[in-house]
């Protein structure tokens, strides 16, 4: 491992996917798409300035695509992309990592 | 998985190991124990005020422990605790993603 802070590959992923809502986002997309209200009612204490400066952060890295139903009434759904199905294995190893200390902490 | 943010294991995680700087610390203590200068020095543009907030708080979780050498001159040391060695499968998984996104970004 490289411990030069421009080199850091750590660093970079915690730039595309750090802050206090984008992993978040991507974790509630993982089961499928779902609407901006659907998202925001999961995500509880979000603001809808923080949310959709979030969604539109991770489109543009790539990790979100936003798709549009012309159905009546029309809406939108936000899903993972590709490239953030990448992420899954992190996701899944640090939401492990929740429960076992969330469970230690409860028995302590 | 469950949806319900009080009981997200990933919310959890991300309450302990979120923010900006506290993932890098576990990072780069993986070699090894460090200073805090050297640790300082690695951690490009962290404060001294966050440096000291993010150690305390991560000894607070159990996930850093601080030993104090009484040679001369005496010295401590930080250290991930066998808790936070739990995290390197995480740690690893989003550095290996990290640097797989960089290529691709140099790539494009």
């Amino acid at each position: 491992m490289n411990n030069h802070y421009d080199d850091c590959p750590l660093t970079y992923a915690l730039e595309i996917i750090g802050g206090k809502w984008r992993m978040l986002i991507l974790f509630y997309l993982l089961d499928g798409g779902l609407r901006y209200n659907q998202l925001k009612k999961k995500l509880c204490g979000i603001t809808n300035i923080m949310l959709t400066r979030s969604l539109r952060e991770l489109e543009e890295y790539g990790l979100v695509k936003r798709i549009q139903y012309s159905e009546i009434p029309p809406h939108v759904e936000y899903f993972i992309t590709e490239r953030a199905e990448k992420l899954i294995p992190s996701l899944v190893a640090i939401t492990e990592w929740g429960k076992e200390q969330r469970s230690l902490a409860k028995g302590e």
